[in-house]
């Protein structure tokens, strides 16, 4: 590989070579037809979000504390905003105090400045497969040494983390996202959540939890975080918590949060001083102001029942339409049913038919850091009717029934990659 | 130097052991002390931000397009905000697109992007001595080699830029704040402007310019831009613009800009979805909103006119009480003075016995890249009032004096470094 890239007069840095465009996002433009549902986005609901609340707290800031909502501030962020964030995480057994809370510009920010502050050229940093996309892109400019941790149905494998102690160069992280994962819609159960910590405190492993869903459950909370249950232990691993008021605010706002130990938490401050100064003032200010109004009470339920229906009716629109071979399990939470086809099918070459017969979804094979699975793929049901997925889906199923009867009969066994 | 910190379980990136705190904002939390006068902020005036502005221009964007508002958003940035800034930056001679226009995360964040784009390790960027201290910390996790540019009495000596060639390495850039420059107050002439661009075409060293004071000049606006010049060049070097509208709006809404060329503008947008996939969408909508209006028109006369009668309270101040050997040049526009004590003197010494005696100020040694000049500091003077200015100003006389009689007589020559 030439070490720079030539575009006079600007010579790159080798680094901006592993910076590609969104899979999703050039995908998502091709979608915007009229015409296509859209089954591919990553956005919550508008309807969901809290306009009303929005505009009355900016009113009150702006008429109390105007000029100082308007001004420079703090990189930790605004004081009450990160004592809100503590007293929040605290009810979840988190063992943390305003101080050890950064606010960032959004949770995309936190896994920016992880990767900055902990991923040299090489190093190994561990993830699920499939993982998080806007995760992979922010560690990629730090060229990492992506290593996938091995799964079986129930989420990552707890020895894939004390095994990793084998390599030459330390691991700096694995990444995790135990609730309602994006993409996979996966939820840990409580056991491999204390099989998965056992094992990464015994690999020396540090933990990056990533949790921007973990309040969308449908019936039942999910388990409690990494860092809650790492916290009981005698000598739990280091965990690194990310936190976002993308799902349960609005993502307009680009508030997010992170927890981290004291050995980390000054160099990330200082990797946020660099990268932006501080979080929009006014937005910090007037979320602030939204939450300790207590509308998470009566919003979060909101939500969650939409979302619930939602997801049935894709739950229900699956098991109608789609054709023996294809395999799902209905999410508990979240925004994404993930869907894998029979073994002979690539998602990706699916995407033109059914765009063509009015359905846009995602690929999985982006989701992979390593070898992809591509007869997977994600579904979004959280911005489209309840008809439009039943169309949408039996468009889709159509799509995926003509290209089995091109490959012939589904062999089982069969990985087409 | 070990490669690697170690602070168990976590294992820090060698660039990591390259981010520092800003000495300035160590500094700022000493001076808030009761009873002292900051002249040490690099904070505009709270007085002149538009609160009602922005509350009334939020108001109607939440009602006429709250979801959208609130909703995730192009990581280019809100169109109607990018075709605000390409009129306006065409209106001072830029050659500009709203294709070519990013919206980012205040300038700083365009700071971290153009560093994470363009610099390798080692790779030689140029900067002004002094520069703005920011800038510095936003490169110096992707260990640049900072070259510092000779300097006279307007500014960088254009054959520094020509000079640059014989490096082994190509120079990435060269960073250069043509206007009312924080920290030395210095505005480069036309004439200084267009040798530059000269002398940096021969060196084929491409130039990153930042503007965010350029509006807030006292009696006639500045020369044109260096993007402004460069484009009425038939064969102009290459040129990165980075605008904010902390200055001109508010620093609480973090919103800045960058106008790159098509050869790097994918790259950098990239770095920008990776950093925090877009600007807060509610923000941008809502300065769009208030600067459509026209409001700068009114409100920027009213910001000019108050920060010169606060210039020249502090130009008179100074000219009243400082003893002979300390020379500065009153800015003509702005935020900052810029001191240069008699050689024998180091300001960072000062600094313990002027909080005492009641003022704080900003050292000079972090401005610079390479050797430091131990004897210069920064005075702001937008957010004291003039009654203020007058007893700080002499307070901080008497702790020069009283420093100047412990070394001795001063030597016009010396220089104490």
């Amino acid at each position: 590989m030439d070490p720079t890239a030539h575009t006079e007069p600007w010579l790159l840095a080798r680094r901006a070579q592993r910076m590609n465009p969104s899979t999703i996002r050039e995908l998502l433009k091709l979608t915007e037809q009229p015409g296509i549902v859209s089954l591919a986005g990553g956005l919550p609901a508008p309807e969901t979000f809290p306009v009303e609340a929005v505009a009355e707290a900016t009113a009150r800031v702006l008429k109390a504390s105007g000029p100082a909502a308007l001004q420079y501030a703090a990189s930790e962020g605004y004081a009450p905003l990160r004592a809100w964030v503590a007293d929040t995480l605290q009810e979840q057994g988190l063992r943390v105090t305003p101080a050890d809370v950064l606010i960032t510009t959004g949770s995309q920010q936190g896994l920016d400045l992880l990767g900055k502050v902990l991923i040299d050229p090489g190093s190994p940093v561990a993830v699920e497969a499939p993982t998080y996309l806007g995760a992979l892109q922010a560690f990629a400019p730090y060229e990492p040494q992506l290593v996938t941790l091995a799964g079986d149905a129930e989420g990552p494998v707890p020895e894939a983390l004390s095994g990793l102690t084998q390599r030459a160069d330390k691991v700096r992280m694995a990444y995790l996202l135990p609730n309602f994962q994006n993409p996979s819609g996966r939820c840990l159960t409580r056991a491999r959540r204390e099989a998965l910590l056992v094992h990464a405190a015994r690999g020396g492993v540090p933990l990056v939890e990533d949790n921007p869903y973990g309040e969308l459950w449908y019936d039942t909370p999910p388990p409690p975080p990494l860092a809650a249950l790492a916290a009981q232990m005698d000598d739990g691993p280091g965990v690194v918590y990310l936190g976002s008021l993308s799902k349960v605010l609005a993502p307009g706002l680009r508030l997010g949060y992170l927890v981290a130990p004291p050995a980390l938490y000054p160099k990330l401050l200082q990797a946020k001083q660099a990268a932006d100064l501080h979080s929009p003032s006014l937005n910090q200010r007037v979320a602030h102001e939204v939450l300790r109004s207590g509308l998470l009470q009566t919003h979060l339920p909101q939500v969650r029942a939409r979302y619930r229906v939602q997801s049935d009716a894709m739950q229900q629109a699956l098991a109608r339409h789609l054709p023996a071979g294809c395999h799902w399990v209905p999410p508990a939470g979240g925004m994404f049913f993930w869907l894998t086809l029979p073994p002979a099918l690539d998602a990706a070459q699916l995407l033109a038919p059914a765009v063509r017969a009015g359905v846009a979804f995602v690929p999985g094979a982006p989701f992979f850091a390593g070898q992809a699975q591509a007869n997977t793929l994600r579904l979004s049901f959280v911005t489209v009717s309840a008809e439009q997925i039943e169309t949408s889906v039996a468009a889709l199923a159509g799509v995926i029934r003509q290209a089995l009867d091109t490959v012939g009969p589904c062999v089982a066994d069969a990985t087409v990659l």
